[in-house]
């Protein structure tokens, strides 16, 4: 697979050479860095000396692209979709699923010339299909949420705000809280993580939405273990489910939800199938070649 | 001058390619714009694009690298100091200079063959003579303090620490304040921009510093319009000299002085003569080559 385009050259253990690109989706951002031959020992220090956004090149998360047929876990995946998505949150940690990094990978693929209009991406959470769309956007088939019957209560760590929250898996957890007015959003104390009580078994991410319109959400999101984040493609899943049940419409055909978050807009399809759809921007922002000394320290 | 390395192409005001580097000295962070012949038009826009975290490259300034005799306010300096530092905040405004940049700047002239082990850089608070050293860090000649009479009260803003202070100009202000201990240093709550009364006339980073050796400082540092940064270069002289005049020492040969960040260590001299020198590392973290796309929608 040498020479694809993933000239990465590992080799002894040391990555001597890497090039990898830069990319958003409503300003998640991410590493990708192209594998095609599953040739890169990804190691957590790796992605964490990349991710630094002081030392190294900044992101949430790395999205390392290589074809299914050389992942055990994704080869029985291949033939319907040809590419896997290696998602490594900032810590080196392994990830699903990243609504907003598959549309950066799908540009990506787009961009090399590796697929057209549309293609299956592999990911840790099955096969997602994706579709660039005549706008430009890309839609994601995210799959069916799993609406939980508990009901936390959840108050910022400033004790402004108090009220009981919505649990689902998407699949990856969330519990979302509606709150009165644009206002009250943006006066939210994010800065600290919010109190979750009783907290999901495996923690969660914390959507506050407004629904401003008959089809249009407003929302901010504090994500487990980072903070507060411009943007969160489940998250943005979560937040029109939660409303769409809230406010007794559930699932239904012609609507799609326009969701505003700090990063910028996507739009949701919740079809009566339970199936669900984000359609939202997606943006290579450059192409990078380390530098050997950096890659040396950081091997 | 075009392709001596400014392959940047403006025209038509619109840029439509371009290359530039990421480095790093203490994590203190910069997009580098290789432009010797002076064909870029550096707006502020595209300098907050390029510094965005998310959206963009990420970074807490732009160092763009010309030849002095292309720049009007550089050229007299040119047969002393053949590179001029333009050096912009992340908002695009200009800044004198920079003394973590400005060996970064070294770093890259040297790593492009453009200078050998030392050269001059031409800055708008004139010529700093710059070496890189055996050991690989760079030393930069910086000038003189002037020392102010004020003694402001600084306070953090959740009330914790209520001190007198330093002030001084290297040649931005600075006020530095003595904590008690490292204890105290790291419990400092710098989230919110510490109060000066009264403040210095164009405002001031201010240093918080525990001694903690004969040569040996810890300081963290809270940067006007910033906020709280990984490391400060002229903050890092301004400790060192608040320091020596505090404990009765003054500028001194035969002392380095060592002063740990948040992203690293650098060392200080403080002559007889007035000048101090800073030492510190540099890094180059890889080169970009920015996407057409990206750049059109910035421009």
């Amino acid at each position: 697979m040498t020479g694809e385009r993933g000239n990465l050259a590992g080799g002894d253990d040391v990555v001597k050479e890497l090039q990898v690109l830069k990319g958003h989706g409503t300003e998640n951002d991410f590493v990708l860095i192209p594998d095609l031959g599953d040739e890169l020992d990804l190691t957590d220090a790796l992605v964490r000396a990349l991710c630094d956004r002081h030392a190294g090149v900044g992101a949430d998360g790395v999205l390392r692209v290589v074809r299914s047929e050389h992942v055990t876990s994704a080869a029985a995946m291949a033939a319907e979709a040809p590419f896997f998505m290696d998602y490594r949150n900032a810590d080196g940690s392994i990830a699903e699923m990243c609504g907003n990094g598959v549309r950066v990978f799908t540009r990506y693929l787009a961009s090399a010339g590796l697929i057209d209009g549309q293609t299956v991406v592999a990911t840790r959470a099955g096969p997602r299909p994706v579709r660039i769309e005549d706008d430009a956007t890309i839609s994601v088939e995210m799959g069916c949420p799993v609406l939980l019957d508990a009901r936390p209560r959840v108050s910022t760590a400033d004790g402004a705000l108090s009220s009981a929250g919505f649990a689902l898996t998407v699949p990856n957890p969330h519990v979302v809280v509606a709150v009165a007015d644009l206002g009250e959003l943006d006066a939210l104390d994010l800065a600290r993580a919010p109190l979750v009580t009783p907290a999901l078994p495996d923690g969660q991410n914390v959507e506050f939405v407004v629904r401003t319109a008959v089809d249009r959400i407003a929302m901010r999101v504090h994500e487990r273990g980072v903070g507060e984040t411009r943007s969160c493609g489940t998250g943005i899943c979560a937040a029109v489910v939660a409303t769409a049940v809230r406010d007794g419409l559930g699932p239904v055909d012609n609507l799609r939800w326009r969701v505003n978050v700090p990063g910028g807009e996507c739009l949701v399809a919740w079809r009566p199938d339970g199936s669900l759809q984000l359609c939202g921007p997606a943006v290579l922002i450059g192409e990078l070649e380390l530098d050997s000394g950096w890659l040396s320290r950081v091997g």
